[in-house]
């Protein structure tokens, strides 16, 4: 089972390494980190770099498909290789799947049209324009397509994916062993749970946020 | 403020990237990923490479050092160039801070002797023979050193360091934008939580999980 993991540049880390690091661990799975050119990636912030062993050309089957968001997601939405590529790639895969707003990729290549689908919660109002189906969940799922809300939602999907390819024993046996029982410090992780002070801040730097810019 | 996050072969990658995502949107903060080579550094399973930009002799003096764990951590137990710089740097660290069995690495550097501090579940056995006071909580602070538990603990350290540094607006701010409000789709994620027969398959591979060997 090939697991292709999209990189470019501007990427958030998390969007790809969180979902890497679960299903790197299915049994008979392999991942590959695939971009338009071979080598590092830079992430967001800039100071990490993926490294993309593949480029596109050379991962055409891949059986999992996984796309991150990131404020470099803007700089693909048109008509270019990554798009070609994800229309590709789509027809053969058993799942094809994003994180944040690596979902408005997805159905800015048209995958996503009359599909119920997620993103992060700054970008939802994005998704319809692209004609797909905004559900407001941390992980949603529609026949093959499954997306993730905002960033840390790609752990989420990971395991929900885990258990839908190998069965739950699998996904809790890899949840175990990543110690996965989260315990935020604050309550603060979505619009409604935020305090009114801080989400008011956040929507106000929403263009920053989404973009980097 | 400098974030130093130490990179070395067969990392976890969760361990870095976690709280990287977290502390590199901290007001004033960079982060730069050091290694004993500048270069890729190859992560737990091979298929993902993190780019080191920079040696350990070239980051003398970071605010904020944070060592993952993962395989790999066994080899950097010695006094070996690892153990020199952790020791060297923390002479002027604000927060000296781990993830997972990096908190290992701290212990046999002599960093937490007679400190309370924690580790992987799985390797929580070996924090005493080290020097530290085994605590088994998701996070432990004892004075600047800040431990977390397996894997994703990092990313609730990352946020409760956040907090210390910069203040629970700004936390909030940044768990916000991150949608961290985790819904693991399983309750395995401690051995308290972890269906037994989940928690007898998982320790029954405790070495390979702990060394990939």
């Amino acid at each position: 089972m090939q697991i292709a993991v999209l990189l470019f540049d501007r990427l958030t880390a998390l969007d790809a390494v969180g979902p890497y690091d679960v299903l790197s661990h299915l049994p008979g799975a392999y991942v590959v980190f695939v971009g338009e050119r071979a080598g590092p990636v830079r992430t967001e912030v800039g100071s990490l770099a993926l490294t993309a062993d593949h480029t596109l050309s050379e991962v055409g089957r891949p059986d999992v498909v996984v796309v991150p968001g990131g404020p470099g997601q803007r700089d693909h939405m048109g008509d270019g290789p990554v798009s070609r590529w994800l229309r590709a790639v789509d027809r053969t895969s058993t799942w094809t799947t994003s994180v944040c707003t690596g979902s408005l990729l997805l159905a800015a290549a048209g995958l996503l049209t009359g599909r119920r689908a997620t993103t992060h919660w700054l970008a939802h109002d994005q998704l319809a324009p692209l004609g797909a189906v905004p559900v407001a969940e941390r992980v949603v799922t529609d026949g093959k397509y499954m997306t993730a809300a905002g960033v840390s939602a790609g752990i989420d999907m990971a395991f929900t994916l885990a258990g839908r390819i190998a069965g739950a024993a699998v996904a809790q046996a890899i949840q175990l062993a990543h110690e996965y029982a989260p315990r935020p410090p604050y309550r603060a992780g979505s619009p409604q749970d935020a305090p009114p002070e801080v989400l008011a801040a956040v929507q106000a730097r929403k263009q920053f946020i989404l973009t980097r810019r």
